[in-house]
Parts: C-alpha cells; structure tokens; sequence
C-alpha cells in the first residue's frame, strides 16, 4: 500500500469506528429510552439520533455525493432545540434513517482515492481552497468523527 | 504540498482543533466548578481533566516520543473510577499537566513527515504491523482526537 492509500484506509477505519461505535449503542438501546434525557434539562436520546442522522445527512451534498436522503430532519433536529411538545418521528424511522445514511457514506468512502479524499468539500469556494487546500473532505469525515463521540459520550451517561 | 504531506497537515489541524477546543473550555471554566458532577452521580470535572492529560501523557511510549511526564496520574485518573475519598492534585497542577502534554505532542507531530505519521505505534509489535499497517501513529492520534470530544460532549453539560 502507498503512503497515500494508507492514509485514505486509516481515515476510513477511524470513520467505520466511530459510526460503529454509536450504532451499537443505539442498536442496544430500547424504544422507551428513547426519550430520557442524557442528563436533567438536556437534551433526549432521540433527538441525539435525530441530529446525528440529519447532520450525517448534510454530509452528502457537502461530499459531493449525492442529494439528501432526509432533509425534513433538519426543522426538528438541526434548526431547533429539543422540544417536548414537538412531534417526532417515531423511533424505528430515526434509527433507519441514521442506519441508512451512514451506509450510504460509508460506500463512498470506500470508492475514494486518496485524490479524491482530499477535494474540496462545498462549502469552501474553489478560491478560498486554493488558498487553504487543507479544508478538503478529509477533514469534513475526522470532524463528522469527532462531531459522533462528542455525542456518545452524552449518550453513555443514560440508564439502560 | 504533495498528497501524503497534506493528509499530514489536515490531521495535525484536526488534532490542534480537538485540543483547542478542550483547553478553551478548561481555561474559562472557574477552579470551583473543577468539583462539578458532569450529571448526577457521575465523574466530576476534575476527575476528565486529570484523565485527560494522564490518557494523553501515556501518548508519549505509545507514539515513541519520549518517556511519560505524569506517570503519577495513573493510579487516580485511570486505574480507578472518580472517587470523593481520594486526594486530588490541584486543580492548576492539572491544568499545567494539560497543557504541557499537549504542547509537547504537538510539537512533535508538527516536526513529522508523512512517513513518520505512518510508522508503528508500540502498542502493536512489528510482526502484527507488518500485516496491520493502519495501526500506525496516524490512527493514534485520531483515536485520541476522538477521545477529547468524547469527554467534551460531558463536560459540557455541566453549569458555568
């Protein structure tokens, strides 16, 4: 393997990783503790998987991979706070959504050259990324890897 | 900047990122919240920032970097659970502990060539490196990246 492959496979294991990690935690989870709260007047289980799916999502057009699956997400999950009077989708939705997305990037992923690893995501101009080549997809994925344990580590405080 | 070397170079800001944004937190934080439970019986403050910096002081063996400058932090912040009983350092101490770790990993990975990035960590042994070569410093260092958001997403929580 080249210096560059091996930089890409090591990227992707550390995604898989982490994306791994916070599904089996879900996977483990029961419906019902869904909705407590990771601690007194913070935000609930569901909504964690709802932000992590709709920010995982946003992912797609930033890669330049694709249209969103579930932009409908972004109104509860991204663009507001965690609300008890807010009707949520139900459970088993979230959970495919969050299953679904990740399969889909992670496919991707496995596909990129190293290259294509560090293109320029879309939210930086192609001039600004001549000048600062570093803000490619491969910083977007470390940072959506951190973005995930950021949240699991929350997640882990609720009683199972 | 050739492939390999800005694949080094975003890893590095990652790293510096994840760092930064733990040391702000800790830098605004006053002493006395140090004794903040993170959420009802769970670790305090105090106790992620100590486990923090011994987690990272143990980087140095583990990225042949140089011997361990904390290796007292063990036996309180990773040998054992957060315990009120227990006699803590000061929490400047900690601090100090934080930041010179961190200052001192960073330095070193600044120096590295994409190469370098890439050699064994030695917590594997050659012969399994030799057919694992993604357990390298480079999937090290993004572990650990991992790490802090993991306990920042707690630390968080608490009340400033």
């Amino acid at each position: 393997m080249t210096t560059p492959e091996l930089f890409a496979k090591s990227a992707l294991l550390n995604w898989e990783q982490a994306i791994g990690r916070a599904t089996a935690f879900f996977d483990k989870l029961p419906d019902e503790s869904l909705f407590q709260n990771i601690a007194p007047g913070k935000n609930r289980v569901i909504y964690l998987l709802g932000h992590l799916a709709a920010v995982h999502d946003h992912m797609l057009p930033l890669l330049n991979i694709g249209e969103r699956h579930y932009p409908h997400l972004d109104e509860l999950f991204i663009s507001n706070p965690d609300n008890l009077d807010a009707t949520l989708p139900e459970g088993r939705e979230l959970r495919k959504a969050w299953k679904d997305i990740n399969e889909y990037i992670t496919n991707c992923l496995r596909d990129w050259s190293p290259e294509e690893w560090l293109q320029r995501h879309t939210a930086v101009s192609p001039e600004d990324f001549e000048k600062e080549p570093h803000r490619n997809r491969f910083t977007l994925v470390l940072s959506r890897a951190r973005h995930v344990d950021y949240h699991l580590g929350q997640l882990i405080l609720v009683k199972k």
